[in-house]
């Protein structure tokens, strides 16, 4: 693994717009992700890929320090088992931020992750679990190593099946449990549906790596848009900026309404 | 229609080091597109999309000078209808770069095209179209709006059924026709197969721009590829060199092996 190091002055200053700032309502959300330049995430889930190099990767851990909670979906527990803690020189500190995951239906098989063996030593914050209130078999709100968070599945009655849960429902609950910023790192769905939600999302950040994954690979692709009757690019960036960080580009930028 | 203008010393020095060098056997060739976040360069076929910002659509045309050819596939004539000339200031003079199309089966219908008009004007220089020598009806070499090039199919005897070019075949006549440098500009499949081809490609520059264009869109992919029973990325960029014109990011690199 590249170890994590202390970024310039420079990158530092121009990450620095994109930061997290204090909202009234709804935590400030950052949407971030590292993409080949055929829109992939990975060659395929579960499959570990090369993608961003070692200084978008520090910068990653730079940026987890101004979180209060890095958000993931249960694919990407599932195909990665990832830390999500902050490693950044110096930020070896509490506190961390939380981990959430969004398992709608409680399929994560959390016990022996590295999300609960880090905070079982003490480097990394207890896993929130988001999960639909219908239809899953309830734990504990607090079973000793993750926390769970119960709510209704998206515009529907207590006897639906759904297991959809609603963006905006799950950033209040955040903000109710204390969270005022929630770094969204992905997978591939999440970030994919977030991206038409801009009224939603204050910052985008995303890394590009000089790569082609090649057909078949886990795409990043928001669904098409129509205007008037005829289809319109799905998303746009507004206030960007650019910058390379070693091999990779860091592109930053609000979405456009 | 954005105006096309003059880059800064900077954007031209960042460049420099990609232009076309002179070689022996091959064309020196240079493959470039304009991609959104989401790997795609348009749309859908033939539908008007807005990617590249006009700084760089002014380095498109800044480019193009340095080339003696600038080669698109017959998807790409038939779906946009371009000019391909060199409208850099200061640049209206002769020579043009050549307009070639890959029209394997000569289905283009191009008498009332823009290249043709173009080169009726003394705008452009007149096309060269690239056809295999089986199968299609022949036209005189010269049949005074285009030239004809007829090519056998890929590994095929005299009477095969077969479309396929072979890269390196049709990057010999060039040279063998005086053109030294190539740059080729789209479209999604010509770009795809030749991502895979890193013996013949020389630079690669890749515009993106800040946007996603969504699911259904026109996809550069190159296809998947394999090591020792491993999937791996499909290629990759050496010697990488990025900055921001406009709102986009230039990407600039070699192909590895
Ligand atoms: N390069 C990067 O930056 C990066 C970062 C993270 C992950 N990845 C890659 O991404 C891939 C995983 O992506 P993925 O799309 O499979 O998984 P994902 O986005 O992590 O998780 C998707 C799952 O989360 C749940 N979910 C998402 N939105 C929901 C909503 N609104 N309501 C309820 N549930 C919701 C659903 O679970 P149910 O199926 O149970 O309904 C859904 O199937 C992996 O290959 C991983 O390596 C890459
Ligand atoms: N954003 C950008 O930078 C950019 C630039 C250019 C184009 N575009 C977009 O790209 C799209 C068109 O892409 P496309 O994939 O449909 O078309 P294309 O790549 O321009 O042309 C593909 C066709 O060229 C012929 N061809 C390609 N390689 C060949 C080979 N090795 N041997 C023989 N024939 C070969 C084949 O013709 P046959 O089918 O007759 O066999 C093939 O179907 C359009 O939507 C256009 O707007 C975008």
């Amino acid at each position: 693994m590249s170890k994590v190091t202390v970024l310039s002055v420079d990158d530092i200053a121009f990450l620095e717009p994109y930061l997290p700032r204090s909202k009234d309502e709804l935590p400030f959300v950052t949407l971030t992700y590292a993409s080949s330049l055929d829109g992939m995430i990975s060659l395929a889930p579960g499959l570990r890929t090369t993608l961003s190099g070692s200084a978008t990767k520090s910068m990653t851990h730079y940026l987890r320090q101004y979180h209060d909670a890095i958000l993931v979906g249960v694919g990407t527990v599932i195909a990665d088992d990832p830390s999500l803690n902050c490693r950044y020189p110096g930020a070896d500190f509490e506190p961390q931020p939380r981990p959430i995951v969004v398992d709608p239906r409680a399929r994560w098989d959390y016990e022996s992750s590295k999300l609960v063996q880090l905070s079982l030593q003490g480097k990394g914050k207890k896993p929130l679990l988001v999960h639909v209130a219908h239809g899953v078999e309830r734990k504990n709100q607090d079973d000793g190593v993750c926390e769970h968070a119960y709510l209704p599945a998206e515009g529907e009655g207590p006897d639906s099946n759904s297991s959809s849960l609603d963006w905006m429902s799950m950033l209040m609950e955040f903000k109710r449990r204390g969270m005022d910023s929630v770094m969204i790192e992905g997978g591939a769905t999440i970030i994919s549906a977030l991206l038409r939600r801009p009224e939603l999302i204050d910052s985008v950040i995303v890394t590009l790596a000089p790569t082609w994954l090649g057909a078949g690979g886990v795409t990043v692709q928001p669904a098409e848009r129509h205007e008037g009757g005829e289809r319109v690019n799905a998303a746009r960036l507004m206030g960007t900026a650019w910058r390379q960080f070693g091999d990779d580009a860091v592109l930053c930028g609000r979405l456009g309404t």
